[in-house]
């Protein structure tokens, strides 16, 4: 029996390991709907390789040009907001809730709603509107599956226990470019610096929130919605190797950890296949040949990302959408050479003296203190007041 | 609820960690019965303070101490093999087999065979009749729950995944005190190196299979039956701090592992609340103290008992008995200063020409084979002809 899936970001990077496994293994998965942002030429090429029956695009002005592509197939195009609702609620069984940022709560929240079992790359969905979304998730039975490396650690070493015998999880960091560099060099990074990873190959802005840890800060909150335990049971510890996805520590002693390459196709399959397994490309893991996996502890001092990010987790309310919203700003502002390396943390923080904390009871909510928040932020890094 | 428990080798280290915890949760377990081979005021003591419904001992010509000893109390006495059977397949719903050798066979059969749930601490029982253990415990139901470290962890990374998905085991081995010894150093083990393991403190027979690695050649065996995968799919790896009990690799590319303090208290609790956890007085495991854990692969010219343990299995019928025997026998030479350190696996080697190969069709067949191959390796032993 087939498993029918919605891709939403099918051209990004999550979306097209997704398209490898679910064409490495085509007698198992249908694709019934993909969405893009605005690359109607990606978009029709996936469709028409796919066979799927909906195609979106979440720009209208492209919509001509997708039908002119898809013409002669069977599948359906459509554009806007409300179709992009329509492929995450739709037919599918299971939803790749793959695209990047903000733009992705609406569909991921309408996917959620339809009970869907939604394997989730969007960060934001969790950062910013984690309470929302694991409610709404209770509420119409949907499974939510992460597929941050991080998370899908968790996850599969939580498979066989109860939530109730955890004692903490602990979510590992590669610590970044300037896990053992001075305080005076990080003063000074480069964005060059900033975006050069040691383990995986990633966009520059999540590079940059690897080097300020701030990465780590929003995993924190993720992992906070997602398995329902307070920040204080939720550690985070330094291990440059990466090889040690996260770990779980039990009541009992035991801690489980689940390991690999760096390869996101293993917890893009893990979503595809769950509860069952299915075969990858990805590398095996040779420990014998990687010989020593080094653990530490965060320097919340050099880190200071790490610190807010958990004081928003532990304020709640709009705080976890300020932190975001103000940590994009500050991080395009490091990016286009309008801020140093240490103000981007300093501007996140600014951001959240202004934390007026009203809960958000709605997404339409999430998206305005979001935008607030940016609008603020970007005031804030004009006048230099920073 | 309390769970119903019988201890057999109740005196024994496993049993007392067992008792130990036990203690600290008298509300969840009731001990219904005890066993010992011979110590009478042990077992008496342990009976007093559980407040046991039976008391055996192995060794029947103490049988009227014990009943001086637990005169005035509601527990019954009894003593010899029936007995034995007789608490093994009783009142208990977890039967804790923590007899040492060969003389915990029978009775964890009776509990195999009585559909009980077996926490297995008795090597021999799944080295020697690993596929009777296992054909007996699939006709009547049985659960067989390891309490060794290195298969309770692979037990515990498999609790939520299917055996299907399982591409390989990886054991884990310390590599004992000889692991970065050379061959000439090796060749002049003297006993009082060979006991001293770095990292578990254990009796001195099972800290010379620790450093000859035959350990984890019996260990091997163990999981080829306990997890019904060919010699093929069960790696060793050798890990020198036992931090990471051992690892299961899946089909898609993910390692599960699971790590704690060196502390028998983690798998036996696990054993007790299976399939929950209960909390353990164990110490935490803190990676970021321990800063770094190492592997290596296993080098099989200087440690020829793993190779010899492969051999044995994949020969299967009598010869993991065989060698299983041989070693003991070796080891005590060894121990008594009758046989170089090196004679030890040379010795095995030397049993295991002689394998009839004959499968044991009862637990009967298995002492035979075992009886035959003591009495066979102590006269070449005694001969001098190895």
């Amino acid at each position: 029996m087939t498993r029918k899936i919605a891709i939403l970001g099918a051209t990004g990077s999550v979306g097209k390991s997704t398209l490898d496994l679910v064409e490495r293994n085509s007698d198992r998965f249908e694709i019934v709907a993909v969405t893009a942002c605005t690359n109607a030429e990606a978009l029709a090429d996936i469709a028409r390789r796919t066979k799927a029956k909906l195609a979106v695009l979440a720009d209208e002005s492209r919509l001509t040009d997708l039908r002119e592509l898809l013409s002669g197939t069977d599948c359906r195009c459509a554009g806007g907001a409300a179709a992009l609702k329509e492929a995450a609620s739709g037919d599918a069984e299971l939803v790749i809730a793959a695209i990047v940022g903000c733009a992705g709560l609406v569909p991921v929240m309408a996917a959620v709603e339809a009970g869907k079992t939604v394997a989730l790359a969007n960060k934001e969905a969790l950062v910013t509107a984690g309470q929302l979304m694991t409610q709404a998730a209770r509420a119409s039975g949907a499974n939510l599956l992460p597929v941050d490396s991080e998370h899908n650690a968790i996850f599969q070493c939580l498979a066989g226990g109860r939530i109730e015998d955890v004692a903490k999880i602990i979510l590992t960091a590669s610590g970044g470019p300037f896990r053992t560099a001075s305080a005076e060099l990080i003063a000074n990074a480069t964005p060059a610096q900033a975006v050069a990873h040691p383990n995986w190959s990633m966009g520059a802005k999540i590079s940059v929130d690897s080097a300020t840890m701030m990465n780590k800060g929003l995993e924190l909150i993720e992992a906070r919605y997602l398995f329902g335990l307070p920040s204080e049971r939720i550690d985070v510890l330094i291990h440059p190797q990466s090889v040690v996805h996260s770990l779980v520590e039990f009541v009992d002693g035991s801690v489980l950890a689940q390991l690999g390459a760096p390869d996101m196709r293993i917890p893009i399959a893990y979503a595809l296949a769950w509860p069952e397994r299915m075969a990858t490309p990805a590398q095996r893991l040779d420990l014998a040949a990687i010989a020593c996996l080094d653990f530490e502890a965060p320097d919340l001092g050099r880190f200071p990302a790490l610190r807010l990010a958990r004081e928003a987790l532990e304020t709640g309310g709009a705080a976890p959408i300020m932190l975001n919203a103000a940590n994009e700003v500050a991080v395009a502002g490091f990016l286009a050479g309008r801020l140093r390396f240490p103000e981007i943390p300093e501007l996140v923080e600014k951001a959240l003296e202004d934390s007026n904390s009203a809960t958000p009871r709605v997404i339409g909510d999430v998206l305005e203190i979001d935008r607030a928040t940016r609008s603020s932020v970007e005031a804030l890094m004009s006048e230099g007041c920073h």
